[in-house]
């Protein structure tokens, strides 16, 4: 079939108009998942498909699916998709490219009446970002078998709200069952959100691999008493010992390079007084690797290390592992229809795991899948600066255009 | 004049009531300055006072002063007092001991018609914790000129109330000017909050000394991305550097011993994230030491850590002093007069040194001054199981009222 191309204009023209939905001062995007602004931003993309000729569908968790019919719809579809939702500071860019593109290609098709051999979704996933309830991911990972409906309707965000109330408040509780179902091929467009594309100036990143994760609660018990008059040697500091495990936490990374990734994001003082010693801190580490042995060995190190915090600083440390997901392989026929995507469209290309986790991750478990990366500014992202070029915007959209053709014809 | 004794059971009785306002679940008190539950405190001690036949003023920063006259109205008042409000996770007797301490005091005079020489007044100084508005100590601070009413009324909560807004919604912006008077002599009762007179088995703290403070509020700015795809070297975490100054301010205490003291009890996380790297700290600092010298060393020490942290871990660094006072001397006269309390009434007793700020060191400023401490369960205080014995708490009141009566018929 002819060699046809998206409407960039159109296509950087959604991405602005849905950034307007929880834009921030700096330019980023506050939309957290279950909120309004969500609901917004859902009702938007659903309007959108709706007006493209699709058939769209909601299921138990809240994921949407909008659906453009092929010759043979006993054929298992061949899917496009990424989230709405994003991080407190989070850009325009990071899951909403890999929607709207996934929606430019149902426009392109509908523009060029395109009729494909099997028929094409474009999915929504809930709450990719799991910054409002942990663990991220909960979309695509119950539909993947990864938790229980049950579950994850249950989870709560700080301010004790449930998961499932939410989405019923915001109209998204969907009939459509939550689980695995037969889809051809499953494509992902999504912003590097690191620095390799940009370094080796190349405009497509073909991606191979997932790394692998691991997260952690942890709490961290002292005794709360007064900062002026309680002696250095009698104190039971929660925060002392937590500067220990933030501080170790960057060692285990440094000491497991190249590739190892170690964080702590998100720490709360109790009772967060200037004066009195804090009591509790409550904290999360994020271990990352492409390698699961070392993914492996870093566990290990940070679990040996929270076992003999105690004696050294007078707390209770309680080490809570709340997810895990090993390293993704993707699919050869995905990835090769990825990298001849960027061939045909002339576009510079490199091999690249994604060091975020992503939708297409869990797709992965049941259904070919691999993942399109376009190079964002600085490597930034999850912060309001995060910025994309149009051109490689376009880029992007083009090669899962040209990918998703061909597996849909295949 | 004859040796008189305060009523101990009603001294307990009226602890337990004003404990009841703020209770927490824990046993301890959370009754934040200007808030409802401080009017209430304030409320409830007006009244007791006013049954005790005093009049009752307040000044234009929110100080009360409960005044008993005596035969020459025109002396100036021998004076007793401390705060009614608390911590967060604050308990029953830190502040409250002493106001209702100087209460039962008035009361016994009341009971034994004793008329003294020299007026005598109970007051109650706003704002003492400085945890809701800080620095602390704000109300004895602007009466012994330390801040200006203005600058007083103009600082804000955590949420951006300004403290004038929520001193007039209690309804307590008084008339009084807030300024320094004449005081013939001030006294105020208050638990150790330290672990010393227990260790040494004393009932009675005669407190020479206020120990020095220096506070600050340090800001740490890094660059908030993604914690999945962000390489180690390229990472400006601000979470990471405030991890280090942490443990640095431990480490400034524990190389100045004995008497130093270095606490980081409020940090604030931004955007608080599990998986994006900090892009900003907020903390405060706390240091404090007796001995004047050695506190400017440690100032030293802090300031020139935080100089050199920037160019090790990528992110700036803001520390920002707001708070000093220099050690406290208190006066013979009032010294003599506690120490000699504690005899009358054959109470052990020690010399010992304020660890915390008390309003007592503001009014040492421009008046004779001294405290009584009285020990406190494990030295623990600030915290919800701050405990002191009803036989301590008698015995401290006991000897308020003998150094009371002693400068007021002096």
């Amino acid at each position: 079939m002819k060699h046809i191309t998206i409407n960039g204009d159109r296509l950087w023209q959604s991405l602005m108009t849905m950034a307007k939905i929880g834009a921030t001062e700096k330019g980023g995007c506050c939309r957290l998942t279950l909120t309004d602004l969500d609901k917004e931003a859902r009702d938007l993309f659903v309007q959108w498909c709706e007006e493209a000729g699709c058939t769209v569908t909601v299921d138990q968790v809240g994921n949407i699916f909008a659906r453009r019919p092929g010759r043979h719809n006993d054929l298992p579809p061949i899917m496009t998709g990424s989230h709405l939702d994003t991080q407190p500071t989070g850009g325009k860019f990071d899951g909403v490219f890999g929607v709207l593109a996934g929606l430019e290609v149902l426009r392109t098709l509908q523009d060029h009446n395109v009729e494909t051999k099997a028929p094409v979704e474009v999915s929504v996933w809930t709450n990719e970002e799991g910054s409002r309830f942990a663990p991220a991911m909960m979309g695509s990972g119950v539909v993947a078998g990864r938790f229980t409906l049950e579950e994850i309707l249950a989870k709560t965000d700080i301010d004790g709200k449930l998961f499932g109330e939410e989405l019923k408040r915001i109209g998204y509780a969907g009939e459509l069952p939550a689980r695995q179902r037969p889809i051809g091929a499953f494509f992902e467009a999504h912003i590097e959100q690191g620095p390799y594309l940009e370094a080796e100036k190349k405009t497509i990143g073909v991606v191979n691999k997932g790394q692998g994760q691991r997260w952690y609660d942890v709490t961290i018990t002292g005794r709360e008493s007064h900062a002026g008059t309680t002696p250095m040697p009698l104190r039971h500091d929660a925060l002392a010992a937590a500067a220990r495990l933030i501080n170790q936490v960057e060692r285990i990374a440094n000491t497991n390079q190249p590739h190892a990734c170690g964080t702590v994001g998100f720490l709360q003082v109790h009772p967060n007084s200037r004066n009195t010693i804090p009591g509790q801190v409550t904290m999360s580490v994020d271990l990352r690797h492409p390698d699961d042995t070392i993914l492996s060995k870093m566990d290990r190190e940070l679990k040996v290390f929270c076992e003999h915090l105690p004696a050294e600083v007078n707390v209770e440390v309680k080490l809570e592992p709340i997810w895990y997901y090993a390293p993704v392989i993707f699919s050869e026929q995905c990835i090769n229809a990825v990298r001849e995507g960027a061939r045909t469209h002339g576009y510079s290309h490199m091999d690249i795991f994604a060091g975020a986790g992503h939708d297409a991750c869990y797709i992965a478990d049941f259904a070919p899948a691999s993942m399109i990366f376009i190079p964002c500014e600085n490597g930034i992202s999850h912060n309001e600066i995060e910025n994309a070029e149009a051109a490689d915007i376009i880029a992007g959209c083009n090669v899962l255009l040209s990918a998703m053709l061909e597996r849909a014809n295949a």
